[in-house]
Parts: C-alpha cells; structure tokens; sequence
C-alpha cells in the first residue's frame, strides 16, 4: 500500500481514541466524527470532523472525506450505513450488513446456532403472553435482554419468579423490538477472547511468502482468552492467559463463522465458563474492554489488528510479554476531579474525558507479572492511588 | 497530579509526534509549536499551534497556553528560551541553560572533563592557525566539528592532511562560533545509551512508599545499551542490548552528572567503544533515534519516560521483552510516494511526512527475536518490502 490512507471512525469514545493512536503509529491519516472537540478520540488527531455519527448528512460528508471507515459502537443505524456506504463508495468495515445481524440479540443468536457454537437456549418475547411461556419453560428464572440497544447492563434484566415479571409487564409491552429470554447460566467465571479476521487478498510479504508457513500468514487470528470480572453490570477488571480444554475447538469454530460471514476486523466474544463447558454469551463486532490488556501485554494489540484487518494488511499470531498481565478499568465513583499518584509499576492509559462521573470508563492499568493472579494483584493495589 | 496538563511540544517532527502519541496515553493535553498542519507532530493531536519555534513571539504565545514545555532539538536559541520561560512562568524542561551548555560542543566537552567522563582529546579551534596546530597536536588526523548548530554530520568533516585542512580555510574562517577539533577515534563499534533523571520531589506511589526498596524509586534510569551503525553520517540501524564489563561505571557516572547539573529529562548519549574503553562521542538532551527500539521491546518507552520525567512522576527501571532487538530507520532514497507490503514479524512506525526524499528519515522499524543479530536479520530483511 502507500501513504496516505484517510481512516475514518465514526463515534468519538475511548475506543476511538485508542484507534487513532494506533493508526498514527501505522501512518494511517486518522480521521473521526463526533460531536464535539473535548471527546476522548477527537483530543488526539489533527483530523476531528464535528457532526453527529448518527445523522445521515453528517455520516455522508464524513464517507466522502475518507477511504475506508469503522466504528467504535454496533448501535448505529446499519441500514443506513450500508446505504450511505454504497452512496459514497466508501466501505466501512466491519461490513454494516454484520453490524446489523450483530446488534439484534435474536439474529445474532441464530448466527451462533447456524455455526454450532454453543449458547444459552432462549426464545424470542415479543409480548408479555410470550414472556410467561418463556419462564415457564426456562424453569422460572431467565434473562430478558431487549434485542437491540442494550449494553453493559443496560436494557437487560433477571427475572426470578413469575410475580417479578408481572412487574415488569408495561416495560416488555413498550419496547418496540421485543426481547430475547434466555437461560440463566449459573458459570462459574465470565472469559472473553478477541477474533480478528482479513480478507486474505494480498499476501504479506510478498517476496517471501514461498518460505514461510502457511500457519504464518493465515487470515485469522485469536488473541488468548481472559478472565472478565464485572461488578454492576460493568467489566472492572480482566486477567489471563487463561488455557482451557476447548479453547483451540471454540477457536476455530470461531474463524469459520468470520470466514462464512466475510468478516473484516477484530470481534470481541464473551463467554460463560459452565460445569458442561464454554457457552457463548455475546458477540462484539468491535475492539472491546476485554481486549485492552494488549496494549501493553501482547506484541500486536487489538487496536493495531483490528486497522490491519480492515485494511487487509498481514498480521501475526502475536505473542504475550509475561506469562501473566491484569487489566483494571478505572471507573469513576464521583464527579470530582480525578487526582493520583501514577504508581511506576503499571502501564496507565487515560481517556481525556472532561466530566467524571459514577461508572463512567475514565481509563485503565494494566500490570504484567509472572502469573494472572499476581498481575491482578498490582493491579487491585494500584487502584487504591487513583481518586477518580 | 489532577489532569489536563497541557504539555507544550517545540517543533513538530517524529520526535514531537512519537512523544504526543505516548502524551495522550498519559492523558496528558499534547499541545505542539510548528509552522504547518501537514508536520509529522500536527497531524496527531487536536492541539496544534501554528508558528515557528524559533520566532520569539510565537513560543512567547505558545507557553502562555501550556503548563510546561519541552523540545525536540537543542539546536534553538536557548538563551531566548529562558527569558521567555521566565517572563511566562512555564518552565521549559530540560532547562534552557543545559540546552545552551550542550548545544555547543566546547561547553559539552567541559562537562564531560568535569565530571570525569573518557572524551577523546579535543582543542578549541577558532581560526585556521589554531586547526593547524591542533592538526600537528593529534597526530596529523583530527575530526573538526562546529562547535554550535552541527547535526547528523552536518558541520563536521574529518581532515587527514595538513593539504586537507587547507582547502577549508574559507570554512573555518568563515563559521562565527568556531569548531572543535576533536582526535580521531578508531573504533570499534559506536554505541549509545538513554538515560533520564527527574526532580524525584514527589515519591510515589505514596502510600506503598515504605514497602518499596529505595532501588525501585531512584530518581534516574538508564535503557540498556545498544549498537548503533551510521551510514552516511545517518543513524541506520541499532541492535542490543549490549552488555560490556564497564557499563554499569558508566551509568553510574552519568548520574552523578545529571543530578549535578539537576536535569530533569531523557539523555541520549553516543559512545565510541574503543580498545582502551568507552569514550563518549556526543549527548542529546531530548529523546534520540537511538532509544526509539523501547517503544516495542522496552517495557516502558523512551518518549513516556521522558514524559514523566519532566512532569516529575515515579518510573520504574523498564525490564526488556526478549532477549533481543533492532531498529532500522526507514531513509528515503527518492522523492517517489513510499509504498510497501507491510511484513507481519516487524513493528512499523511512519512519521506520516507528505515529502519523501534521498535520506530522510520516513518511519522506522523494530524486531524482537531471541538474539541481538537474529533480530537485526529480521529488520534488515524486511527492509525489502519499503519501496521508500
């Protein structure tokens, strides 16, 4: 390829930001759309575009601004994307048909089925009526997810006994694109790994593809699975490598799924670790919290893979640094003005964000050490520093 | 410390842009002092401030917008720099008085002989009389260096006759700071080394303070040493690390030099190594090409470190990820648009430059590998892909 490429992301998030900063890096000419010049990602570029990445008139100027665009949330408007993108002839990847498939629970839940990846059993609650039958065939306990647009807690709750779904019956009967009822997963620990797949077209590097593997070069990669720890709904730390049994089986059940939908980009997966095995719990179409561990711990991170992916450049199988490494979001508990002393032994990765907030993702450490266990240990008494 | 900090950068080359890409990690507001939008350093931070960094008026507005400021070339005009500093109250980090005494070449040699750092033997050289008897002093081969604004080879030639010396009567001269004459060092190898001290006021992490061992909490650190080769007067390549009996004497008296003149920064210094020892060649007080190899195989890289350094935050002496690396500058050899096929085994940084030209720095590159010279192969043979 030559220099430069105009990358464009839409949304202006921490997610975004830690794009860009990766993109500069490759030389990517990176560009974004968000609404103002205080947002984390829109701080770090000399190429901010002020609009609404949910406005088509913004979005369309912004397609026609740049060569190729992602995004930092699957809760956009995909049919408008896919519109816009055959408009400007701009692509963006991941592919909005994806982003579509992804951000609806039931499709993205049919997905896993098609491609026997193991998940909860669910049925699909498009009325209260149907939420009664679904608890009682889940033996009276399940999850209500809304659809579309829920995240990190939000939009998606447990129900317990059939007098607490009675009081929830106006809010299933108002949300317009229904809801998925899932199986209560009684797991043991939440792992997430992040997936990357590209194209393939254009073999790397070229001159000496004859004398390497194939291994080497293949289209996909998986970066090792983690241990997440959510509290209020909310990731608050991650640790690993984790090795299991099934990894390389799930693995590779994974790449044929990306290879079947023509993914292009990195995927976050979560997952829940049961007595009976890994089950998965969703799909991100996205760089992710559980993935941010590799700035520091891997060799290639997520964010680079994920620009490499989109842009069809070769990538390898990066290895980790330490044997252990813990990541530990830095979530706001006040609206006070965030204050510390930077402890030597962590890698600190701050976000820029003007206004703190309680749970709000202000950044994040991670450590590296010998074991998973002792990483998260200087991670947890790191976090004692921070007054955020 | 509670953010923003806004942290001025003066000029806006890949040393400005690599220290604003490591700033906004740090969360800290990367502000830069450069002539156009299309420098390496403007395309990278939402804070770009157009002028020129030698103009008195422009600096003069620029510290009034940020907190501190720090440079990525000693070749200014420091004695403006410290009235400006003091005439704003922004400091300027390292001190404009340690940039005048190492700018020039004279002073710096006084430093080191203080200070009882090995310098090869050098005179003072202000008109051709004086190279002549410096000339018949070292032996009848002397190496003759501006003694101000001389970089890169620029400023410096090598005379291996008294003939010789006499075609450059005109230069010597003409040239109003004069020249140094330096002997000439038959070396074996040229090796460098980055080192940093801070103010070391604030210990940190506070509360751990008592549990820490001194050790871990010293205000400098040295990055390994390593092997740098020159083509052309230019950087090429660099390997390491590189271990030598007389290393740790070495640092330990580099210390003592940056705590006396209380420093506060990164140093690149250059080395001879030589069959009676280390002799030092030159120092840089500002991050070096030298040092750029930590930004993938050091835990903590040259450009944070210098970060915290000025800022006067805890580090922590960075541990290496592998046994081995390199880093090859990516130099132009045309004015052609660079294109490659990025290999998958290299770390590739690009300055995003928008001109190409015969021996310009363009980008780097970094291997990790379980050797030194494993790692130098991997560079050398991945410099085929860049058609810079």
């Amino acid at each position: 390829m030559s220099l430069p490429v105009r990358v464009g992301i839409l949304g202006g998030g921490q997610l975004a930001r830690m794009l860009i900063l990766k993109g500069h890096e490759l030389g990517l000419q990176m560009h974004v759309l968000s609404s103002s010049s205080d947002d984390p990602a829109a701080q770090v570029t000399g190429y901010h575009h002020v609009g609404d990445p949910n406005e088509e008139s913004d979005v369309r100027s912004f397609l026609r601004a740049v060569d190729i665009a992602t995004f930092e949330s699957e809760f956009m408007d995909a049919e408008m994307l896919a519109q816009l993108s055959r408009e400007t002839k701009c692509p963006i990847r991941p592919h909005p048909d994806v982003m579509a498939q992804i951000q609806d629970r039931l499709e993205q839940k049919a997905l896993l089925l098609e491609h026997n990846l193991p998940t909860a059993p669910f049925y699909p609650v498009k009325s209260l009526s149907e939420a009664r039958r679904a608890l009682s065939a889940l033996d009276g306990k399940m999850v209500l997810k809304k659809r579309r647009f829920g995240y990190d807690g939000y939009g998606t709750f447990i129900v317990h006994s059939a007098a607490e779904l009675e009081r929830q019956a106006q809010t299933i009967e108002n949300e317009p694109n229904g809801f998925i009822a899932e199986a209560f997963v009684p797991f043991r620990r939440e792992l997430a790994v992040m997936i990357a797949r590209r194209r393939g077209s254009e073999f790397a590097p070229e001159k000496k593809q004859k004398k390497m593997s194939r291994r080497r070069f293949k289209n996909t990669l998986a970066l090792p699975l983690v241990e997440t720890h959510q509290e209020d709904s909310r990731c608050l730390w991650v640790k690993g490598p984790v090795r299991l049994r099934g990894e390389a089986k799930l693995v590779r059940t994974l790449e044929h799924l990306l290879d079947a939908i023509e993914y292009e980009g990195i995927l976050g997966v979560e997952l829940f670790e049961t007595k009976e095995g890994l089950l998965i719990n969703e799909l991100a179409p996205r760089v992710h919290n559980s993935g941010h561990y590799s700035l520091d711990a891997s060799e290639e991170d997520q964010f680079t893979i994920h620009l490499k992916a989109i842009l069809d450049l070769a990538f390898n199988q990066p290895r980790l640094h330490t044997p252990g490494f813990a990541m530990l979001n830095l979530l706001g508990v006040s609206e006070r003005v965030p204050r510390w002393s930077l402890p030597p032994n962590i890698h600190f990765h701050w976000y820029g964000k003007t206004k703190n907030r309680k749970g709000r993702k202000m950044g994040h450490i991670t450590a590296l050490a010998r074991s998973p266990q002792q990483a998260l240990k200087q991670v947890v008494a790191a976090r004692n520093q921070f007054d955020v």
